[in-house]
């Protein structure tokens, strides 16, 4: 028996046009232990918008009821020459009410509850997910638990790799996202020192009105001092940056790199010897990484996934992360969101134009099914 | 018993001004297992430079017998403030004659020999070195040992890194350095890819005349296209970068992603999984480096230095790289100098707007005794 409902489709033609396009799609009987979830709630995170609004010229597009034809800039179309012509579903993550399972224990034991799920179509009115990967929502609301995925195991990854790496302390920039207000608990929590980088004064107050110790503002005249002082305090040699274009990454390793050499007591050309690291995770500035030659030569810049982190973890890592999860999920772990939308709705030139422009702390919601 | 000499001494001061000048200085006896070495031949390298030359305004400078006093650009004083007001020895290696030694067994076993070493000071007539560090030149002349150390050892250490991270294949730029050159001869010996990086036609023939199979022109048009075939050809998805500044780095990462990227048989929306990593060894050019968002998350950019590269070397394989370099002095080894200068012509304005280019394949020899 097959379920028929719309979901979202993003093609990218070698031309250089964006088609995103809600679709009637027939969905199999689930398999195995696969389960089939209506979905309710699925959040719009950055990571889901490259397939959307990266590049994309949103001002001139066409807007229709469910459908969005678009110009994307000839640099992004290039980049994704791997993608053209091939229709990609769109939606990491999201929760739903399982409606039909296979035969396995796992899926059957789902039946009729609310769970969490990846399913990478969470933008659709149902999609097929592993019963392995979908967490129990218990007596939590499918909105409660629509991101209780990607920024969760983000978060809680970078306190794992700082960890791992040796440092006691992190900086992370953007940090009054929702994802930073998480990084802020979880390193309250665990006594990790966090360097919170924001833009706005009005960020500066959040996160203090969440007990952060050392919030400093990129717009104020002596940020790069603040940022010194507040690495000297922490001793945070190791950052995370989802801004990716720009100076702010230099920032970081440029004051890293004063504390370090106020340390020295003899002079080396070469910099300090203090390793200094910056992962960058997002692009929410697609213009280039400037890195400028005030650090020495003891310094990384690399990028950070998701993905291949979790892969990087043992088993019981992992299963100790995801329990993490699921006991904080409406206090460590709550998301917030600035408005709910609808599929049509989310295609509309008033939404996307808004949720493009990833302003933290604007979460948009879909509800697919509302 | 002291031994007086001249040596070159380099100072910035606060205010910016830099100050090169040859100074008396006294040698005391050596002791232990020190070796006074009289000094003849010492090579100046870009390392060296960073001392003498970076940002330093050479066009006004005034030059007077034995001494320099110019204006530096206000960023590189700002980035030097542990140098300020403290004088610093130039010259990190070269070659000489043992004409006194400390008691010890290894000291007195080198007296009247002729030696490379490492003092730090090698622009200078006379140095002490430590005896372990020292190599014995045999039949060699001073002029064939001078550079036995610096570049021959970041050569080695360039294939030993490779290696290290599993990797059978390298992309080098600025490649018709003597650097280069070595580098060039050692990946055939080793059955290593090469890929090398020039800028003018005249170099690209230079390494090819040198059994180069894969050198590309950055000058050329379709450099990039270039690039993605030499790195298909060898499958070399790590690389050392001595420009810094500018985009030569981004363009590896970039060729190397297409290269990954063409073996995706499923669109990636971050792009390959396959690690691309490009070590930024100098900085020929101290504009910044320009990092594009065109190669995904899986990369990373970081520095390289020739002494923690030893530092993390175990105690066999230093003496394996030390023994190569010894044995191969006069072949892969082999260095070549445009010009050789004494220390007073090294501080004329000629000699300094010559060797602050560090053109390539235009090293200066500094003859401190001639």
């Amino acid at each position: 028996m097959t379920t028929t409902g719309r979901q979202l489709v993003s093609t990218l033609t070698a031309d250089g046009k964006l088609v995103l396009e809600l679709q009637e799609k027939d969905f199999p009987a689930p398999a195995g232990n696969q389960v089939l979830v209506k979905m309710e709630a699925a959040p719009i995170n950055p990571s889901d918008l490259i397939l959307m609004t990266t590049g994309v010229d949103l001002d001139n597009a066409e807007y229709s009821p469910g459908k969005v034809v678009a110009n994307v800039a000839p640099p992004m179309v290039a980049a994704q020459a791997g993608r053209h012509g091939k229709p990609q579903t769109v939606g990491n993550e999201g929760a739903g009410t399982v409606i039909a399972a296979g035969a396995g224990e796992m899926a059957q034991a789902l039946v009729g509850q609310r769970v969490a799920c990846v399913p990478g179509n969470a933008y659709s009115e149902y999609a097929l997910a592993d019963a392995m990967m979908c967490i129990p929502l218990g007596e939590h609301s499918c909105e409660q638990g629509a991101s209780s995925f990607v920024n969760p195991m983000t978060a809680l990854g970078f306190v794992e790799t700082a960890k791992r790496e040796g440092n006691e302390a992190i900086i992370h920039a953007a940090a009054a996202s929702n994802l930073g207000q998480m990084l802020n608990r979880i390193c309250q929590e665990d006594g990790l020192g966090l360097v919170n980088i924001v833009r706005k004064d009005s960020q500066a107050e959040l996160l203090k009105g969440q007990g952060a110790s050392h919030v400093v503002n990129s717009s104020d005249k002596d940020f790069e001092q603040q940022l010194v002082q507040a690495i000297a305090e922490t001793q945070a040699f190791l950052g995370f940056d989802p801004i990716g274009g720009g100076t702010t990454t230099d920032s970081c390793l440029r004051s890293m790199e004063r504390v370090a050499a106020a340390k020295l007591t003899e002079y080396s050309r070469y910099g300090s010897d203090q390793p200094k690291k910056m992962y960058i995770y997002g692009r929410l500035d697609l213009s280039p990484t400037i890195l400028t030659p005030s650090y020495g030569f003891g310094w990384t810049v690399t990028g950070w996934l998701l993905m291949p982190f979790l892969a990087s973890c043992d088993m019981p890592t992992l299963i100790g992360m995801r329990q993490r999860v699921v006991s904080g999920l409406t206090t460590t772990f709550a998301s917030s969101y600035k408005a709910k939308v609808g599929l049509e709705e989310m295609l509309t030139r008033d939404a996307m134009m808004d949720y493009a422009q990833m302003a933290t702390g604007e979460k948009y919601l879909v509800t697919p099914n509302a």
